[in-house]
Protein backbone atom coordinates (compact mmCIF):
# COMPACT_ATOMS: atom_id res chain seq x y z
CA UNK A 1 0.00 0.00 0.00
CA UNK A 2 1.55 3.46 -0.88
CA UNK A 3 1.57 6.55 1.68
CA UNK A 4 -1.17 8.10 -1.07
CA UNK A 5 -3.99 4.68 -0.40
CA UNK A 6 -3.06 4.74 3.17
CA UNK A 7 -4.19 8.24 3.42
CA UNK A 8 -7.24 7.67 1.59
CA UNK A 9 -8.08 4.58 3.67
CA UNK A 10 -7.55 6.64 6.72
CA UNK A 11 -9.53 9.38 5.57
CA UNK A 12 -12.51 7.36 4.77
CA UNK A 13 -12.80 6.49 8.19
CA UNK A 14 -13.80 9.99 9.28
CA UNK A 15 -17.26 10.44 9.84
CA UNK A 16 -19.23 12.23 6.97
CA UNK A 17 -16.54 10.71 4.49
CA UNK A 18 -16.24 8.05 1.77
CA UNK A 19 -13.68 6.82 -0.51
CA UNK A 20 -14.24 9.60 -3.09
CA UNK A 21 -14.35 12.84 -1.03
CA UNK A 22 -11.47 10.67 1.17
CA UNK A 23 -9.22 10.82 -2.43
CA UNK A 24 -10.21 14.18 -3.37
CA UNK A 25 -8.74 15.31 -0.07
CA UNK A 26 -5.83 13.82 -0.17
CA UNK A 27 -4.78 15.22 -3.70
CA UNK A 28 -5.56 18.76 -2.47
CA UNK A 29 -3.41 17.41 0.51
CA UNK A 30 -0.74 16.55 -2.23
CA UNK A 31 -1.37 20.02 -3.71
CA UNK A 32 -1.34 22.14 -0.74
CA UNK A 33 1.11 24.50 0.96
CA UNK A 34 3.87 23.09 3.05
CA UNK A 35 3.19 25.05 5.83
CA UNK A 36 -0.35 23.79 6.19
CA UNK A 37 0.31 20.40 5.85
CA UNK A 38 2.60 20.22 8.33
CA UNK A 39 -0.03 22.33 10.78
CA UNK A 40 -2.69 20.35 9.91
CA UNK A 41 -0.51 16.51 10.57
CA UNK A 42 0.69 18.61 13.64
CA UNK A 43 -2.74 19.49 15.12
CA UNK A 44 -3.69 15.88 14.59
CA UNK A 45 -0.83 14.60 16.17
CA UNK A 46 -1.00 16.92 19.32
CA UNK A 47 -4.98 17.21 19.53
CA UNK A 48 -4.96 14.27 21.98
CA UNK A 49 -1.86 14.97 23.95
CA UNK A 50 -2.35 18.45 25.13
CA UNK A 51 -6.95 18.24 24.99
CA UNK A 52 -7.94 16.09 28.05
CA UNK A 53 -11.52 16.18 30.19
CA UNK A 54 -11.85 19.49 32.25
CA UNK A 55 -11.65 17.54 36.03
CA UNK A 56 -15.01 19.76 36.75
CA UNK A 57 -17.15 20.06 34.16
CA UNK A 58 -15.89 17.60 31.86
CA UNK A 59 -15.47 19.75 29.01
CA UNK A 60 -12.54 19.17 26.38
CA UNK A 61 -9.95 22.17 27.96
CA UNK A 62 -6.18 22.37 27.67
CA UNK A 63 -5.83 23.88 30.56
CA UNK A 64 -7.64 22.29 33.71
CA UNK A 65 -10.00 23.22 34.85
CA UNK A 66 -11.31 24.72 31.68
CA UNK A 67 -12.17 28.40 30.96
CA UNK A 68 -15.89 28.15 31.24
CA UNK A 69 -15.51 26.62 34.99
CA UNK A 70 -12.46 29.52 35.41
CA UNK A 71 -14.53 32.59 33.82
CA UNK A 72 -15.32 35.05 36.98
CA UNK A 73 -18.31 36.38 34.30
CA UNK A 74 -20.40 33.32 34.35
CA UNK A 75 -23.57 32.38 36.57
CA UNK A 76 -22.29 30.01 38.45
CA UNK A 77 -25.90 29.34 39.97
CA UNK A 78 -26.97 27.31 36.89
CA UNK A 79 -25.82 24.18 35.65
CA UNK A 80 -26.11 23.27 31.69
CA UNK A 81 -26.33 19.07 31.95
CA UNK A 82 -24.79 17.97 28.37
CA UNK A 83 -24.33 14.60 26.64
CA UNK A 84 -21.36 15.09 25.30
CA UNK A 85 -18.35 18.01 25.59
CA UNK A 86 -18.98 18.61 21.92
CA UNK A 87 -22.42 19.99 23.10
CA UNK A 88 -20.54 22.60 25.05
CA UNK A 89 -19.42 24.43 21.59
CA UNK A 90 -22.82 24.11 20.16
CA UNK A 91 -24.68 25.65 23.04
CA UNK A 92 -21.32 28.52 23.25
CA UNK A 93 -22.36 29.66 19.76
CA UNK A 94 -25.90 30.23 20.35
CA UNK A 95 -24.79 33.20 22.95
CA UNK A 96 -28.12 31.76 25.11
CA UNK A 97 -26.45 30.55 27.86
CA UNK A 98 -24.20 31.86 30.57
CA UNK A 99 -23.76 29.69 33.27
CA UNK A 100 -21.63 26.55 34.17
CA UNK A 101 -21.71 22.67 32.13
CA UNK A 102 -22.02 19.23 33.23
CA UNK A 103 -20.98 16.64 30.81
CA UNK A 104 -22.37 13.18 31.31
CA UNK A 105 -20.32 11.35 28.87
CA UNK A 106 -23.35 9.67 27.58
CA UNK A 107 -26.72 9.07 28.27
CA UNK A 108 -28.39 5.74 29.87
CA UNK A 109 -28.96 3.43 27.43
CA UNK A 110 -29.72 -0.39 28.47
CA UNK A 111 -29.71 -1.66 25.31
CA UNK A 112 -25.69 -0.50 24.70
CA UNK A 113 -25.66 -1.52 28.38
CA UNK A 114 -24.80 1.94 29.61
CA UNK A 115 -26.54 2.78 33.27
CA UNK A 116 -26.46 5.69 35.37
CA UNK A 117 -23.02 4.29 36.97
CA UNK A 118 -21.69 4.58 33.46
CA UNK A 119 -22.06 8.30 33.24
CA UNK A 120 -20.62 11.12 35.83
CA UNK A 121 -23.73 11.51 37.64
CA UNK A 122 -22.10 11.45 41.20
CA UNK A 123 -19.55 14.03 40.02
CA UNK A 124 -22.59 16.05 39.77
CA UNK A 125 -24.20 15.27 42.61
CA UNK A 126 -20.78 16.29 44.70
CA UNK A 127 -20.74 19.64 42.42
CA UNK A 128 -24.60 20.26 43.52
CA UNK A 129 -23.51 19.42 47.31
CA UNK A 130 -20.49 21.55 46.86
CA UNK A 131 -21.28 24.57 44.82
CA UNK A 132 -24.09 27.23 44.56
CA UNK A 133 -26.42 25.87 42.28
CA UNK A 134 -29.46 27.16 41.78
CA UNK A 135 -31.14 25.24 38.97
CA UNK A 136 -29.83 22.88 36.38
CA UNK A 137 -30.51 23.30 32.58
CA UNK A 138 -31.39 19.66 31.30
CA UNK A 139 -30.00 19.40 27.73
CA UNK A 140 -29.65 15.95 26.76
CA UNK A 141 -31.03 14.89 23.26
CA UNK A 142 -34.31 14.80 22.55
CA UNK A 143 -34.16 11.00 21.76
CA UNK A 144 -35.36 8.22 24.16
CA UNK A 145 -32.51 7.85 25.93
CA UNK A 146 -32.04 11.62 26.57
CA UNK A 147 -35.44 11.55 27.55
CA UNK A 148 -34.46 8.78 29.78
CA UNK A 149 -31.52 10.38 31.13
CA UNK A 150 -33.90 13.53 31.78
CA UNK A 151 -36.42 12.14 33.57
CA UNK A 152 -33.43 9.62 36.03
CA UNK A 153 -32.31 12.74 36.96
CA UNK A 154 -35.63 14.55 37.99
CA UNK A 155 -36.25 11.59 39.66
CA UNK A 156 -32.86 11.34 41.64
CA UNK A 157 -33.34 15.70 42.47
CA UNK A 158 -36.51 15.36 44.14
CA UNK A 159 -37.19 17.00 47.27
CA UNK A 160 -33.86 19.17 46.95
CA UNK A 161 -34.38 23.09 46.65
CA UNK A 162 -33.12 23.04 43.09
CA UNK A 163 -35.06 24.05 40.36
CA UNK A 164 -34.96 21.95 37.50
CA UNK A 165 -35.39 22.53 33.77
CA UNK A 166 -35.58 21.21 30.59
CA UNK A 167 -34.70 22.77 27.15
CA UNK A 168 -37.46 23.65 24.86
CA UNK A 169 -38.58 21.06 22.61
CA UNK A 170 -40.68 22.02 19.62
CA UNK A 171 -40.34 23.24 15.47
CA UNK A 172 -36.83 24.80 14.97
CA UNK A 173 -37.08 27.86 13.04
CA UNK A 174 -37.83 27.86 9.64
CA UNK A 175 -38.90 24.77 10.01
CA UNK A 176 -42.76 24.18 8.08
CA UNK A 177 -45.42 22.33 10.68
CA UNK A 178 -46.35 20.14 7.45
CA UNK A 179 -43.17 18.68 7.63
CA UNK A 180 -42.84 18.08 11.16
CA UNK A 181 -42.71 14.77 12.67
CA UNK A 182 -46.18 14.29 14.74
CA UNK A 183 -44.46 13.53 17.98
CA UNK A 184 -42.32 16.99 17.68
CA UNK A 185 -45.92 18.66 16.98
CA UNK A 186 -47.38 17.20 19.94
CA UNK A 187 -44.42 18.77 22.22
CA UNK A 188 -44.66 22.00 20.57
CA UNK A 189 -48.24 22.38 21.34
CA UNK A 190 -47.90 21.14 24.78
CA UNK A 191 -44.82 23.64 25.49
CA UNK A 192 -46.82 26.33 24.30
CA UNK A 193 -45.72 29.83 25.91
CA UNK A 194 -48.45 32.75 25.94
CA UNK A 195 -47.30 36.19 23.92
CA UNK A 196 -48.16 39.22 23.41
CA UNK B 1 -6.92 29.96 19.92
CA UNK B 2 -6.85 26.45 21.03
CA UNK B 3 -5.47 23.88 19.39
CA UNK B 4 -9.14 21.87 19.25
CA UNK B 5 -10.37 25.58 17.12
CA UNK B 6 -7.02 25.82 14.95
CA UNK B 7 -7.72 22.45 13.81
CA UNK B 8 -11.49 22.51 13.19
CA UNK B 9 -10.27 25.69 11.45
CA UNK B 10 -7.83 23.91 9.17
CA UNK B 11 -9.86 21.25 8.21
CA UNK B 12 -12.71 23.44 7.33
CA UNK B 13 -10.62 24.42 4.21
CA UNK B 14 -10.08 20.59 3.35
CA UNK B 15 -13.06 20.42 -0.23
CA UNK B 16 -16.23 19.34 0.80
CA UNK B 17 -15.88 19.88 4.32
CA UNK B 18 -17.60 23.20 6.22
CA UNK B 19 -17.33 24.45 9.91
CA UNK B 20 -20.07 21.55 10.98
CA UNK B 21 -18.45 18.68 9.40
CA UNK B 22 -15.13 19.64 10.11
CA UNK B 23 -15.61 19.87 14.42
CA UNK B 24 -17.70 16.47 14.10
CA UNK B 25 -14.27 15.01 12.86
CA UNK B 26 -12.48 17.15 15.04
CA UNK B 27 -14.56 15.53 17.68
CA UNK B 28 -14.04 12.19 16.13
CA UNK B 29 -10.13 12.33 16.11
CA UNK B 30 -10.13 13.29 19.80
CA UNK B 31 -12.43 9.99 20.87
CA UNK B 32 -9.70 7.79 17.59
CA UNK B 33 -7.38 5.53 18.94
CA UNK B 34 -3.87 7.11 19.41
CA UNK B 35 -2.70 4.63 16.81
CA UNK B 36 -5.28 5.96 14.32
CA UNK B 37 -4.14 9.55 14.92
CA UNK B 38 -0.61 9.08 14.96
CA UNK B 39 -0.76 7.46 11.18
CA UNK B 40 -3.05 9.83 9.96
CA UNK B 41 -0.96 12.36 11.32
CA UNK B 42 2.67 10.83 9.99
CA UNK B 43 0.77 10.64 6.36
CA UNK B 44 0.02 13.79 6.26
CA UNK B 45 3.23 15.14 6.89
CA UNK B 46 4.77 12.64 4.90
CA UNK B 47 2.43 12.42 1.71
CA UNK B 48 4.43 15.94 0.17
CA UNK B 49 8.29 14.57 0.99
CA UNK B 50 7.52 11.16 -0.49
CA UNK B 51 5.23 11.26 -3.03
CA UNK B 52 7.02 13.29 -5.88
CA UNK B 53 5.53 13.55 -9.88
CA UNK B 54 6.98 10.62 -12.33
CA UNK B 55 9.58 12.27 -14.55
CA UNK B 56 8.18 10.32 -17.58
CA UNK B 57 4.92 10.60 -17.33
CA UNK B 58 3.74 12.87 -14.22
CA UNK B 59 1.67 10.45 -12.30
CA UNK B 60 2.08 11.15 -8.34
CA UNK B 61 4.12 8.32 -7.25
CA UNK B 62 6.94 7.28 -4.51
CA UNK B 63 9.33 5.28 -6.86
CA UNK B 64 10.56 7.81 -9.70
CA UNK B 65 9.53 6.12 -12.94
CA UNK B 66 6.29 5.24 -11.42
CA UNK B 67 4.86 1.83 -11.06
CA UNK B 68 2.99 2.22 -14.75
CA UNK B 69 5.42 3.47 -16.58
CA UNK B 70 7.83 0.38 -15.47
CA UNK B 71 5.27 -1.89 -15.49
CA UNK B 72 6.44 -4.57 -18.50
CA UNK B 73 2.67 -5.84 -19.06
CA UNK B 74 1.73 -2.54 -20.46
CA UNK B 75 0.86 -2.01 -23.61
CA UNK B 76 3.42 0.84 -24.46
CA UNK B 77 1.92 1.59 -27.95
CA UNK B 78 -1.14 3.43 -26.62
CA UNK B 79 -0.77 6.67 -24.74
CA UNK B 80 -3.50 8.12 -22.83
CA UNK B 81 -3.82 12.06 -21.78
CA UNK B 82 -5.30 13.64 -18.76
CA UNK B 83 -5.44 16.99 -17.21
CA UNK B 84 -4.54 16.13 -13.36
CA UNK B 85 -2.73 13.06 -11.75
CA UNK B 86 -5.99 11.91 -10.03
CA UNK B 87 -7.54 11.36 -13.46
CA UNK B 88 -5.03 8.04 -13.55
CA UNK B 89 -6.83 6.47 -10.47
CA UNK B 90 -9.98 6.99 -11.74
CA UNK B 91 -9.01 5.62 -15.39
CA UNK B 92 -6.88 2.78 -13.36
CA UNK B 93 -10.22 1.55 -11.38
CA UNK B 94 -11.89 1.37 -14.38
CA UNK B 95 -9.81 -1.62 -15.33
CA UNK B 96 -10.58 -0.25 -19.32
CA UNK B 97 -6.65 0.95 -20.07
CA UNK B 98 -3.49 -1.05 -20.13
CA UNK B 99 -1.62 1.39 -21.27
CA UNK B 100 0.73 4.33 -20.48
CA UNK B 101 -0.76 7.92 -19.31
CA UNK B 102 0.89 11.41 -19.59
CA UNK B 103 -0.35 14.12 -17.10
CA UNK B 104 -0.73 17.87 -18.68
CA UNK B 105 -0.74 19.31 -15.48
CA UNK B 106 -4.13 21.40 -16.09
CA UNK B 107 -5.55 23.01 -19.41
CA UNK B 108 -5.42 25.56 -21.69
CA UNK B 109 -7.19 28.14 -20.43
CA UNK B 110 -7.15 31.84 -21.69
CA UNK B 111 -9.10 32.92 -19.19
CA UNK B 112 -7.16 31.49 -16.41
CA UNK B 113 -3.57 32.58 -18.02
CA UNK B 114 -2.38 28.98 -18.94
CA UNK B 115 -1.46 28.50 -22.63
CA UNK B 116 -0.56 25.56 -24.18
CA UNK B 117 3.71 26.51 -22.86
CA UNK B 118 2.27 25.93 -18.93
CA UNK B 119 1.44 22.24 -19.77
CA UNK B 120 3.41 19.64 -20.47
CA UNK B 121 3.00 19.61 -24.37
CA UNK B 122 6.75 19.53 -24.93
CA UNK B 123 7.57 16.17 -22.73
CA UNK B 124 4.90 14.84 -24.90
CA UNK B 125 6.18 15.51 -28.11
CA UNK B 126 9.39 14.19 -26.69
CA UNK B 127 7.64 11.00 -25.88
CA UNK B 128 5.96 11.05 -28.80
CA UNK B 129 9.47 11.16 -31.19
CA UNK B 130 11.65 8.49 -28.83
CA UNK B 131 8.55 5.82 -27.44
CA UNK B 132 6.80 3.77 -30.14
CA UNK B 133 3.19 5.18 -29.21
CA UNK B 134 1.18 4.15 -32.46
CA UNK B 135 -2.12 5.94 -30.39
CA UNK B 136 -3.27 8.44 -28.42
CA UNK B 137 -6.39 8.75 -26.50
CA UNK B 138 -7.11 12.17 -24.93
CA UNK B 139 -8.97 11.87 -22.20
CA UNK B 140 -9.33 15.68 -21.02
CA UNK B 141 -12.45 16.69 -19.59
CA UNK B 142 -15.63 17.38 -21.60
CA UNK B 143 -15.56 21.11 -20.77
CA UNK B 144 -14.62 24.04 -22.69
CA UNK B 145 -11.13 23.79 -21.61
CA UNK B 146 -10.48 20.00 -21.79
CA UNK B 147 -12.18 20.34 -25.35
CA UNK B 148 -9.91 23.13 -26.31
CA UNK B 149 -6.91 21.15 -24.67
CA UNK B 150 -8.45 18.38 -26.98
CA UNK B 151 -8.70 20.30 -30.56
CA UNK B 152 -4.80 21.92 -29.92
CA UNK B 153 -3.28 18.54 -29.44
CA UNK B 154 -4.94 17.17 -32.45
CA UNK B 155 -3.31 20.24 -34.57
CA UNK B 156 -0.20 19.90 -33.09
CA UNK B 157 -0.20 16.26 -34.45
CA UNK B 158 -1.70 16.83 -37.65
CA UNK B 159 0.45 14.99 -40.17
CA UNK B 160 2.26 12.52 -38.24
CA UNK B 161 1.29 8.43 -38.12
CA UNK B 162 -0.29 8.49 -34.95
CA UNK B 163 -3.69 7.69 -34.52
CA UNK B 164 -5.57 9.88 -32.07
CA UNK B 165 -8.20 8.80 -30.48
CA UNK B 166 -11.09 11.09 -27.99
CA UNK B 167 -12.75 9.00 -24.99
CA UNK B 168 -16.55 8.93 -25.89
CA UNK B 169 -19.20 11.61 -24.48
CA UNK B 170 -22.18 10.73 -24.40
CA UNK B 171 -25.24 9.43 -21.62
CA UNK B 172 -23.89 7.81 -17.99
CA UNK B 173 -24.50 4.48 -17.44
CA UNK B 174 -27.80 4.70 -15.89
CA UNK B 175 -28.95 7.76 -16.91
CA UNK B 176 -31.81 9.27 -18.11
CA UNK B 177 -32.02 10.76 -21.45
CA UNK B 178 -35.12 12.52 -20.13
CA UNK B 179 -32.84 14.74 -18.04
CA UNK B 180 -29.45 14.49 -19.98
CA UNK B 181 -28.61 18.17 -21.37
CA UNK B 182 -29.25 18.62 -24.83
CA UNK B 183 -25.24 19.18 -25.34
CA UNK B 184 -24.51 15.58 -24.08
CA UNK B 185 -27.18 14.22 -26.17
CA UNK B 186 -26.17 15.82 -29.29
CA UNK B 187 -22.99 14.10 -28.61
CA UNK B 188 -24.10 10.73 -27.39
CA UNK B 189 -25.79 10.87 -31.26
CA UNK B 190 -23.23 12.07 -33.23
CA UNK B 191 -20.96 9.76 -31.20
CA UNK B 192 -23.73 6.58 -32.11
CA UNK B 193 -22.26 2.99 -32.48
CA UNK B 194 -23.21 0.25 -34.68
CA UNK B 195 -24.58 -2.65 -32.88
CA UNK B 196 -25.88 -5.94 -33.89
Amino acid sequence: MTILERLIHHLSKLPGLGKKSASRIAYYLLNADTSYTESLSRDIKELKEKIKPCHICGNYTEENPCSICTDPNRDKSILCIIEQPKDIQAIESSHGFQGLYHVLNGVISPIDGVGPEDLTFLQLFDRLKNEQIQEIIIATNPTVEGETTALYLVRQLQGTHIKITRIALGIPLGGDLEYADSITLARALKGRNEIG
